[in-house]
C-alpha cells in the first residue's frame, strides 16, 4: 500500500510501505476512513526535530476494523472506531486516574497517514460508534482522535467552568478546538488571540466572544483591559514557545489556571517567578481517551462540528502539498482522503 | 518599646524601636499576645537575602486590639484578633477569588516581633475571636497567622481530597503543618519525608501514616515502592530548593498535583520536562486570610493543636537565641513571649 514517509526535512513522500498486520493478540488493524496532518508533524518536517531515519507519519485516525488479535474483546471487524493518538490499555492506575497519556503501556501512534493502520492495545485504545456514521461526520470523528481531544484537555487542565473567562493563546487547529471546548464547558467569555482573519472567523464560529490580534506585552495589556485589569481564570496555551507561555502566564489572573498543550520547545520557567505569579499549571500530551466517548457522542448528536477545522482536503498521494500548505500557513489543518 | 531588628547577617537584636501608631484610617494597632520566628526570617539572617539597612523583623501575630483608625468597622479595641502575614483588603477581585495574597493592596506584615504592631487594612486582614481565648490556645492561634495557613494552602494547592495519598517534602514547621492539614482534609495516607527524629515524632502526632527518611532519588524510590509504583496524588513542597522541587515532582503521580510553598531559591523548571511529567503545579505566598476563620474555629474547638510546632519559647529579649536555635536546627520553631 501507499503510506506517508518523511525522509528528511521538507522531504515528505507518499510511497510504497508494508501493509500493517496483527503482531500481538491485543492489536487491531483498521481501514482508515480518513487521516490528517498534525501541527506536531511540522516539527520534524521543518527540521526542528531530528530525522535520523525515514519516519512513517500519522497519528490521527478513524475507520473500520478489518481484523483483531485473539485477545481483543471490545471491538470487532466491521465496527467504526476512533482511537487516541496515544495508545493506552485503559486499565492501569494512570488510565483509571484519567491520564491515559501516561499509561504504563503507553505508545504513540504512528504510520496512520496510510489506508490501513495497526492499532496496539485495541481494547483500551479504540472506541466504537453504535452504528456506521454518516460520511459527513467522518472529519469530526477524525478530529476527536487528537486535535479536538487536545484542545478539550487544554480547557480541562485550565479548569474552565460555566461562567469562566477564558483566553486561548494560539490560533492553530488545537487552539481553535480549545475555543470549541471552552464553549461546550459553558465559559461565558472566550477570548481568542489570533492575527489571521480566517482563523479569527473560525474562532468566532466555534464560540469565541472576543478576538485579540495583538501579541506579547501588547496582547497581555489588551487582555487586562478586557478583564477589568484582573486577567482570565483559565488560559489555554496551544503553541509551545517561551513567548507564548509567558503570554499565557501573564493573561491569567492570580489563582487562575493554565492548561498547556503546545509541546514546549526551549521553554524555561523560573521557580520564583512562578511562585509569585501564583498560577496553576498543568500540561502534557492529552489523555484523549478520557474524553473520547463524550466527544464522539457530541459529534454523532451533531452538537459540535470540529471537522470544520479542516480547511483543506487532499488525496493521500498529494500529502506533500498538504504539509506545504500547513507549513506556509495556507491551511489550518489538512485532511487526507485515503 | 523593644523590638527585633536584623542589622546584618547573624546580627539580630532586641533594641529600642518606635511604638507603632495609627497612620491611616484603615489601620489598627494591636498588643501582641505572642509572636514568633519564621523559617523565612532565616534567609536574611543567613545572608542568603541582602540586608541593606536595619530590618524590623516579624510577620506572625495575634493579640488584642488597642486602637483602630476612623474607617475600621469590623474590629474594635479589646477584641482578640489574628491576621495573615499578608495584608489584604479582602474586597478586591483577587481577594474575592480567594487569593488574598495577591490583593491589589497587598503588603507584607513586618515589625511584629515586638509587643505592639500596626496592622494596615485592619477590616480586611484581621479576624476576631468571639471571646477572649484561653491562654493555652494562643500558640495555636498564632500559628494560624502564617505557618498553619501556609501548610494548609500547600495541601489545598495540592488538591488533597478525602482518601488521597499525600507526600510532604520538608519537615520544617510548614511541612509539619502540611501534615496536619492533609489529615484534616481526610487524606488516607500521609507520607512525611523527614530525617530528624523529633520532627518525625511530631509528624506522626499530626497525622502522618508513614515516614520516609531517604532524600533525593532514594527518597523518590521509597515513595514509589510505598505507592505501588504509582506516586502520590498530592505532594506538598515545603522547602524551596531545586532538589526539593524535583523530589516533589518525582513523588507525584501523573495527573497529580504539587502545592509549593517554600519560596523557590534558584529553582528552574524545564518546560518540556514539566509537560511530559504531566503534573499540576500551584504555589505562592499563602492566601491565609481565605482559611483563617476556619482554622481559628478548629483551634477554638480544640480540634487541632498546631501550637505544638513551637518547641522553644523564649522571652522577646532572648530573640537572638531563638534565631540561633532555628538556624542550627535545634528548634523547629521559636515562640516569643512579649
Amino acid at each position: 500500500m501507499l503510506g506517508t514517509v518523511l525522509r528528511g526535512p521538507g522531504d515528505i513522500r507518499c510511497e510504497e510501505v508494508e501493509e500493517p498486520e496483527i503482531l500481538l493478540p491485543t492489536d487491531a488493524v483498521i481501514k482508515l476512513s480518513a487521516t490528517c496532518i498534525c501541527g506536531s508533524d511540522l516539527w520534524p518536517y521543518r527540521g526542528l526535530q531530528p530525522v535520523t531515519e525515514p519516519m512513517h507519519m500519522g497519528h490521527e485516525y478513524c475507520g473500520v476494523v478489518v481484523e483483531v488479535g485473539s485477545a481483543v474483546r471490545t471491538v470487532k471487524p466491521g465496527q467504526f472506531v476512533v482511537g487516541s493518538f496515544c495508545i493506552s490499555d485503559n486499565t492501569c492506575p494512570h488510565c483509571r486516574f484519567g491520564f491515559q497519556s501516561s499509561c504504563e503501556q503507553r505508545e504513540f501512534m504512528s504510520r496512520a497517514q496510510a489506508p490501513y493502520a495497526r492499532v496496539p492495545l485495541a481494547d483500551g485504545t479504540l472506541v466504537a460508534t453504535p452504528d456506521m456514521p454518516a460520511d459527513d461526520l467522518v472529519p469530526s470523528l477524525l478530529a476527536a482522535s487528537d486535535v479536538l481531544g487536545t484542545g478539550w484537555y487544554a480547557a480541562d487542565a485550565a479548569r474552565v467552568q460555566p461562567g469562566s473567562t477564558v483566553v486561548i493563546v494560539g490560533d492553530g487547529a488545537v487552539g481553535l478546538m480549545g475555543v470549541l471546548a471552552a464553549r461546550q464547558m459553558g465559559a461565558e467569555r472566550i477570548i481568542a488571540m489570533s492575527r489571521h482573519r480566517t482563523r479569527q472567523d473560525l474562532a468566532l464560529e466555534f464560540g469565541a466572544t472576543d478576538i485579540v490580534s495583538e501579541r506579547g506585552d501588547e496582547g497581555v495589556a489588551r487582555i487586562r483591559r478586557l478583564t477589568d485589569g484582573v486577567g482570565a481564570e483559565s488560559v489555554l496555551e496551544c503553541v509551545g514557545t517561551q513567548e507564548s507561555m509567558m503570554q499565557a502566564m501573564n493573561c491569567a489572573r492570580s489563582g487562575g489556571s493554565i492548561g498547556f498543550v503546545g509541546v514546549p520547545h526551549g521553554v524555561q520557567l523560573d521557580g520564583q517567578g512562578l511562585f509569585f505569579a501564583q498560577k496553576s499549571l498543568l500540561g502534557g500530551p492529552a489523555p484523549v481517551r478520557r474524553f473520547l466517548p463524550h466527544l464522539m457522542d457530541l459529534v454523532l448528536e451533531r452538537k459540535i462540528d470540529p471537522g470544520k477545522v479542516f480547511d483543506l482536503a487532499l488525496p493521500l498521494d498529494d500529502v506533500a502539498e498538504g504539509y506545504r500548505a500547513m507549513d506556509e500557513r495556507r491551511a489550518i489543518k489538512t485532511l487526507l482522503r485515503v
